[in-house]
């Protein structure tokens, strides 16, 4: 194993610390967010830093930095209070990174990079066509984290518009079958392939395995 | 296409909720993380909401709930300031998963689970030596999510240390090699493999793949 203390990771150069740090949380999640601003120009980013808060209100968050290549989507989230959370799927995943490059406002994103935006009737902001696991989403607050200038913005959900397929008699919803793709880093993108689905954990119980519908396997 | 709205989200039974919000952020990371206590009990807990907040100053957070099975681990980062967030692997998920069983105060998950505490030198908090990249944090910031009574954990990182082989030139990780897991949903447990590392996006200019080191594919 090989040891990188605090003043190692400052010596780096910024690019090379910032793929490095980006690789310490794990795996990430591959989403891009729709928003439209009030003379309905659309807009795309893409975002790794979608989390679920909890399931009751059902709860998404993710965060931000105020003045980054995200600013057009953060101030058409100020405007509107609502946006799109869009899984990116193995068939769009090159056009989804691309939305990442700095086009000017009046350029949307989705026609840059050949996305499909469409709408939930009464909604303000577009969903991309082409995900198979989209979210209507109402901003409900925005969390500064002073540390470093960035924000969580946590949004309720409205709607879920999802393969019918994919949602399992028990709520879970399998969406490696729906070819989402996961994220290492800044610029790694991995398909999956399912180890186990596991039982609840209870102490001294051993855990099971799950069948696809959530089961116990014999 | 199935639609879900507000509604039908609020009528489903609480743990079909919980099975089904928890798919809608994408595909999560996956850690456990190691605290202890004043009188040396060490506390290890499966958490699937780390998430990249910045990489100067290299900064991770984690949502939490005050009230949950994870209070232990909560209370000893109050107590402390410190402790280890642990990649998980392809070889110790099931033990992983254990954790979150609701064991007493004075039980350790390490020892319950089989899993093996160990230190560096003057940090507090233990990490998991089945683990092939584990990093010790200074708690910096705690975050109230008031919709939900949640808070958001802000830590910094103090020492990563990982298989040298997996870093690569440009200081991509490749956790991949490390068998790091990906985790969707309450109990889904991924491995994954690599699609492509794309280049930096800019507008006017196709994407390119990047090899393991971050050069131009031929």
């Amino acid at each position: 194993m090989k040891t990188y203390k605090q003043q190692d990771l400052a010596k780096m150069n910024d690019r090379d610390r910032a793929r490095f740090v980006n690789c310490l949380s794990g795996f990430k999640s591959a989403n891009v967010i729709g928003t439209r601003d009030r003379h309905q120009q659309n807009n795309l980013a893409m975002i790794s830093s979608v989390v679920h808060l909890g399931s009751n209100p059902p709860l998404l968050g993710f965060v931000m930095r105020p003045q980054s290549v995200t600013r057009h989507t953060w101030e058409n989230i100020e405007e509107s209070g609502v946006y799109t959370i869009n899984q990116v799927n193995e068939n769009f995943f090159r056009q989804a990174h691309q939305t990442s490059a700095r086009y000017p406002r009046e350029t949307s994103e989705f026609e840059a990079c050949g996305l499909t935006p469409e709408f939930v009737d009464g909604f303000h902001a577009p969903y991309v066509a082409e995900s198979s696991l989209r979210i209507g989403m109402q901003q409900v607050e925005i969390i500064p984290i002073q540390h470093n200038d960035t924000a969580l913005i946590v949004g309720e959900v409205r709607w879920v518009e999802v393969k019918e397929e994919a949602v399992k008699s028990d709520g879970f919803i399998d969406i490696e079958s729906l070819g989402t793709m996961t994220i290492s880093g800044l610029d790694g993108y991995h398909r999956t392939q399912r180890a186990a689905r596991l039982s609840y954990a209870k102490p001294d119980e051993e855990l099971s395995e799950l069948d696809a519908e959530g089961e116990p396997k014999d």
